[in-house]
């Protein structure tokens, strides 16, 4: 059989998250229908991760094995032409069979926008998420440098996974700010449960000036997550891009 | 009385404009009944123009005269408990009575944003154009300058609206690229009904090659609206800014 691969992007306000579940709208869900009137056969969806409700990508990648014979880029233009509006297939192309978007990912880059103003935001509510209290996006910097490396992430996980390791490599954490828009970029070969978010919110306790750039090593040396600030909402993650 | 002036945010999809009408929900409309809760009054509020259904606005300026002894600069949070979260009250400020958002305007900036690639977008689909021909951004910042000065925009002005003129001055139009997104800002003293639309469609056929350049000074010159481009859909447009 045939091995498509799928880069897609989408808006997670109105799904249920990436994973087919017994009820409720999700992304594979939706494209897996849209597929399989496409192909007229069954087809099995594999997804690169995980995201929850709310949460958006710019890049997430998906593959399915068909016999159908329609030519790999053609894939692209055809299931988004079965696709609702807030779920879009922006590349397809043939891969080698054993190919899978989960276990052959090397690593990721989420994004995290937060709007840095009192005023609660109209436009793009869904995508970003306001931050009242004025952030020191210098010591955000600072912070975000221990970070790096190969840590056990165990205080930046929310329960309710159970994974073999909680020790992950962070690659790199990125700030970018322009006018009242913060966006934070975390890439790394893995992340735990939240551990985005999670990452987020303590940063914005540092940005706040609850908590000096230098206590990120305490937290994650102790591995208490009552140490570790909140877990943002989901509203302001994107996942950017998958590596492989 | 007092009169108080509103600087306001609002995303334009689920509106059918600012101005009130006899059914549907407006930006107006919206805004008035939570003053009214908040005042205890009749309130008019009056805005600096009219922006169509589905245009969004970043900086729009309204006012409204009331005998409440709210602080001014408490409006905006106390009008923003009752307000829908696609409509936000960015500041608030007590102005001279004879204060006139839309007669006292000087001018405004406005920004169409265009998304060129192939597929469509689904994160903020709501506020933007997808182009799927490559663009030519070089060409289209040759064209923005021939807009610029004082002419008869008569070419560039959907039918449907009185006015006494259609003489107007373009201070600037300036192009910001970034990645495939496209941002087209156009300021000036005034404009007339679709004006900035029909200015973007027509630098869209620069843009794609279809006219040159120099074609911008035949279609102001001719005053031909059928020499001009389309009106671009209402989603990619948002005022920025009135200028007092």
């Amino acid at each position: 059989m045939r091995n498509i691969k799928l880069l897609i992007e989408y808006d997670g306000t109105d799904f249920y998250g990436w994973q087919k579940q017994k009820s409720g709208r999700t992304v594979c869900g939706t494209i897996e229908e849209a597929i399989k009137k496409l192909v007229n056969e069954e087809v099995e969806l594999i997804g690169c991760s995980r995201t929850d409700s709310g949460v958006h990508a710019k890049g997430f990648v998906a593959s399915f094995k068909t016999n159908s014979k329609i030519p790999s880029e053609k894939f692209r233009e055809a299931i988004n032409q079965k696709l609702p509006d807030d779920v879009v297939i922006l590349e397809s192309e043939e891969v080698l069979e054993d190919f899978h978007p989960r276990y052959q990912a090397k690593g990721k880059t989420y994004c995290y926008t937060i709007i840095n103003r009192r005023a609660p935001k109209a436009i793009g509510r869904n995508y970003s998420c306001v931050v009242k209290e004025k952030l020191n996006v210098e010591k955000m910097q600072e912070a975000c440098k221990l970070f790096v490396g190969t840590h056990d992430f165990k205080a930046f996980k929310s329960t309710g996974s159970s994974v073999k390791t909680t020790v992950r490599t962070i690659w790199d954490i990125k700030i970018e700010k322009n006018y009242d828009e913060i966006k934070i970029y975390v890439s790394g070969d893995g992340f735990l449960y939240n551990m985005v978010r999670i990452i987020v919110g303590t940063l914005l306790q540092v940005g706040e000036g609850k908590i000096k750039p230098e206590y990120i090593n305490d937290i994650i040396n102790e591995g208490d997550r009552n140490k570790a600030g909140k877990c943002m909402p989901a509203m302001g993650l994107s996942l950017e891009k998958v590596f492989y």
